[in-house]
């Protein structure tokens, strides 16, 4: 897990897809994540395809490859190529090797850059993301979400645990729990209100009805790449060869369903109604600017042994800056824009990436091509930082006053939250992750 | 979700299959579970799929396809046949409906009954038991695991929580959590006991080792049928029609590595290593003859509208019987039989099928043909009837002595752990599950 940068990070480069070299544009040349799309309104005629951002254009690779513009790099390009332009999702390049990606990448790199001798052959491959429309960029098999903020870990335990917020394991173990995969939609998603058993803390009986304490999570999602057999572990120093990419992910939380399920065996139907990633996953590859040490207070305990490795400690965590804005069903009709809730930093989380692989596996379990972890909540160390309104509100005892005179405490039916992503700043490009968007409706009626 | 019972079900029925008729048989003609096969040592020119178990054979679906034998029944069964035989697993058949289910099962039931003039045809389709191998019987989307039966919670809990055993939920929600299905193997299954970090009740600090308290858990697996649209829910009285069939399932455990990860998010490592499902599906109509009554004690607060129904209150639970065999390696090289450690009954657990689908999909979660829930382990209401060691030796408290002399506490490396499962008696036909077998392995050397 040595960083490596290389000629597709430098900052100079440029694409003859102009909107790329735009300043603010979350995908310059130097960025190439990959998704699955097809042009809106082509159900008929058009199947979902692999593409990768340029600017504000995908790429579509089954186009591109079949320009014959893949031809001149050799084996392992093609071996590559291939797997991507394969089927409707990116899992057979994900079961491939972090070699394969980053040949690919390369070529992409080779082929988009200004001077390219392939401009006017891929001219044709481009859609404009706003034609577009996006699928699921994987077959999620497994959906595991962990619990990496320490900040979100003690904050959520003081709302239900006020005697004992962080429990004596957090600082040892990658808290982590398996998570529903059928309901992962893509940005755009719209679900209704879930339903459940709700119970007040005054009552001792509970009552049937919609979720009254509706929140989202920040996260980032993990995309797994070549997995492990069973009985097999992925070490730590290996972990990152295993992982594809990182996407966005909106956790969708129903706080008053989940308060009273979720002892003894965790979250359940609180959960597992809707979960929305983002269209784009951003490489690791891509993110090797980006990357900063990991560290823990002096007084914390050292990771064991199957957890720490000298690359993890130098440059195990990704800066990535996270942000969530809401735009209400009132904001929607007035044109007026979504509102900032917070801003954090995937910097922030206790556990990195590479601890989570490793983790997951070490007793044995088997990871595959296209399972996604989560990250859990990304929230930073300050109040403005806090990645759920669980948080934002003190429990819902702090309503949140909007710029148009709205209020909020959880999520309102109409509401949408969206999420966006970046790593660079100061000069260096812009990874952008785009974005992650979902919208709420009424509960269904009973 | 009325009971019918139809001609597959006349227990005077026989099949030309000699073997099925024989008494003890699993798989008499009333029967007529699913599984997925090849003949062993075949892995080059035989593909898996499809098949029914009838006595100790397996009748080929695709070979009996392809004779004609299904000519003459009419669209409904040729839906169903087109499905079963479509790929290598039962997806495609479980995607249909139960009418579909139960037209096939009686064009099943009519050829292979004594006197079938499609004998000689199917004669060719016939592949022996001994001579087949199993893969998993479906692909499974999501695995989910409850926890259903009372007598385990409680006992569960006073080991985990002595102050506290069956929390105040217990008795209002089908608790349930998502389990890993990437690690779920059929019957046959080997696999290395797993590692994981453990801390003793006087330390303050875990180590990582070897699980040294691995565990079996007796459960019923439940395969689901069609599924549901996001959002949508399956209502109570529906449910059972979107339930294709059940089976056997271990859900090894690790409980040294769950006492100390499990909280506040649930099992993690603790189980997702291995669970090991037995290949034949028993079909919900198989079992319509032992159905039984579902009650609750007196006392107990009547479950919400979603939950009720007045057909799971009449015959919403199964009586089928479940039996735990150990055969230790000394047990296998001294060519002596497996041991009895439990005998429980499916009937006892404290909610039943209908209701973990109705309250799985209440707050819009959706499942997916393939779909398994586990019903968490089946403990009855005596010691004998304990559905794992955690239990039997009282928290690892007390060893069991085995007929050959020696002891066990928790499962030891080269283990055994044989389920069975089977309704009827008292002349009525045995509904056998078969049985699931896993063997544990050393750890992986660290």
């Amino acid at each position: 897990m040595s960083i490596i940068l290389n000629e597709t990070h430098d900052a100079d480069l440029r694409s003859w897809v102009a909107s790329a070299n735009a300043a603010g544009s979350d995908f310059p040349i130097q960025n190439l994540p990959y998704g699955v799309f097809r042009r809106s309104g082509r159900e008929g005629d058009e199947v979902f395809r692999a593409g990768v951002a340029i600017g504000d254009s995908i790429l579509d690779l089954r186009a591109a490859f079949e320009s014959g513009a893949f031809a001149g790099f050799g084996e392992t390009v093609h071996k590559a190529i291939v797997a991507a332009t394969a089927g409707s999702n990116l899992n057979p390049l994900m079961e491939l090797d972090a070699a394969a990606w980053s040949a690919l990448r390369l070529a992409l790199s080779t082929l988009l850059r200004d001077g390219s001798v392939h401009q006017s052959q891929l001219q044709a491959a481009l859609v404009p993301q706003a034609e577009a429309e996006h699928a699921l960029p994987a077959q999620i098999g497994d959906y595991t979400d962990f619990y990496t903020s320490i900040h979100h870990a003690t904050a959520i335990g003081k709302l239900f645990r006020p005697d004992n917020p962080l429990l004596p394991n957090y600082k040892w173990v990658p808290i982590g729990y398996h998570g529903r995969s059928s309901s992962i939609a893509v940005s755009g998603q719209q679900f209704r209100r879930p339903l459940g058993q709700l119970k007040s803390p005054t009552s001792d009986t509970p009552v049937f009805g919609a979720c009254k304490r509706l929140d989202y999570e920040m996260e980032v999602g993990v995309f797994m790449g070549q997995g492990n057999a069973i009985g097999d572990a992925i070490a730590i120093g290996a972990a990152e060869s295993h992982v594809f990419g990182l996407c966005l992910l909106n956790d969708w939380s129903a706080r008053d369903v989940q308060a009273w399920e979720y002892q003894p065996l965790g979250p359940f139907l609180a959960k597992n109604f809707a979960s929305t990633i983002s269209p784009w996953i951003v490489t690791i590859e891509a993110l090797a600017p980006y990357r900063a040490a990991w560290t823990r207070d002096a007084a914390d305990p050292q990771p064991l042994a199957y957890l720490d490795a000298p690359e993890v400690r130098e440059h195990g965590a990704f800066d990535v800056q996270l942000e969530v804005l809401l735009q209400t069903k009132a904001m929607r009709e007035a044109g007026t824009a979504p509102q900032r809730l917070s801003l954090s930093n995937f910097r922030d989380a206790y556990w990195t990436v590479s601890q989570l692989v490793a983790h997951h596996t070490v007793g044995g379990c088997n990871l595959r091509a296209g399972d996604l972890l989560g990250s859990g909540t990304l929230s930073g160390p300050t109040p403005e930082s806090a990645g759920s309104l669980l948080e934002l509100t003190a429990g819902g005892k702090q309503s949140i006053n909007l710029n148009n005179g709205e209020t909020r405490v959880f999520i309102e039916d109409g509401d949408t939250v969206i999420m966006r992503g970046w790593a660079g700043c100061d000069g260096l490009p812009r990874i952008g992750f785009g974005e992650v968007a979902g919208t709420v409706l009424p509960a269904r009626e009973v």
